[in-house]
């Protein structure tokens, strides 16, 4: 009946309320403190309306932005996935898990919608979800130029790590990017002062 | 030049960081910390999206959405505006200050797109803009139902001027939302137990 779906609808709202505590690697730039999921997930999603242009493939804006703002929800059950550090082979598996369980709070429609996007993203196989994923990599790569190293720094990643960990997946999604982004890093790792803020 | 409206955009991006580290009013759903107005744009487009169907007009999902990413970054200079709490008669200039400055950074075509729809949201005379408002108030409401009166209890508001601070704006986006709190106020403050949690 339709009031058990809007308060399906509500309880879905309320579960991803977990997300603000979820901690990431990265700082903020100010360096106060970590960066969460949800405020990474807005940030991302503003990269993606105002980035679009610099697409590799013709994107829809508008469902990137949604995949971005959706992209991180299984962390409320699976945590995140950092980028510089030990892999653990069954992540995928707790993210899959997490989805069915978290996407299955919504009612029939919704849920399917909301899966598929998800799904479409992790599959990087699509412009849309390609070139999310390299904002999803080119945010992080910023933030670190910007923290004298951030998380490369924290972790002790070298320059041909840094090139060869961002690289593919920004490139492929957005060349353009990757053109600014390769600048920045040779800038970081030859301790030259950064061209952004000479 | 292109490279230097690429370098507008990220600087942009750089800027609204800030928006992290601008505290709200209202904790987050486990009483941990309060949240901070960039996760809350997060939480409030994804709100937007899985309640559009209860706009009072039609509205373009999408557009909604964006306009809830930006609808706060003014208070990276502008600084939040509590709804219980003693109002600055000049806040709407300085938060018009904030949206010159912040959204100019952006290359000519953007700026202007953002402007307009921030002051669009800030008018509250469209159908999108009024069920962004609508959304605004809504998640506020939630977060004190279900952390035992949150910023009520705090700053001793009572039911009358619960009605009254948060009705109109929900009665006139969203109405099938403001049926739904009206519910949770009635329980809230006839101390009854939740109908949500029964």
């Amino acid at each position: 009946m339709e009031s058990n779906k809007i308060f399906r609808q509500l309880n879905f709202l309320r579960e991803i309320d977990r997300l603000k505590s979820v901690m990431r690697q990265s700082p903020l730039l100010d360096q106060s403190r970590k960066e969460n999921s949800a405020e990474h997930s807005w940030h991302l999603a503003l990269y993606a309306w105002i980035l679009a242009e610099y697409a590799a493939k013709h994107v829809d804006a508008g469902r990137v932005v949604k995949m971005l703002l959706l992209h991180d929800i299984v962390e409320v059950d699976a945590g995140d996935t950092p980028i510089h550090g030990v892999l653990d082979g069954s992540q995928a598996a707790r993210e899959s898990l997490a989805a069915d369980r978290i996407f299955g709070l919504l009612p029939p429609g919704q849920c399917e919608e909301l899966q598929a996007l998800w799904r479409e993203f992790e599959a990087a196989e699509s412009g849309d979800a390609q070139f999310a994923k390299a904002l999803d990599r080119f945010q992080p790569l910023l933030i670190n130029v910007f923290t004298e190293g951030g998380t490369w720094a924290e972790s002790d990643v070298q320059y041909q790590q840094v090139l060869e960990r961002y690289g593919p997946v920004i490139q492929r999604g957005a060349p353009a990017l990757w053109e600014v982004a390769r600048g920045w890093i040779e800038c970081h790792f030859k301790g030259a002062a950064s061209q952004w803020n000479s």
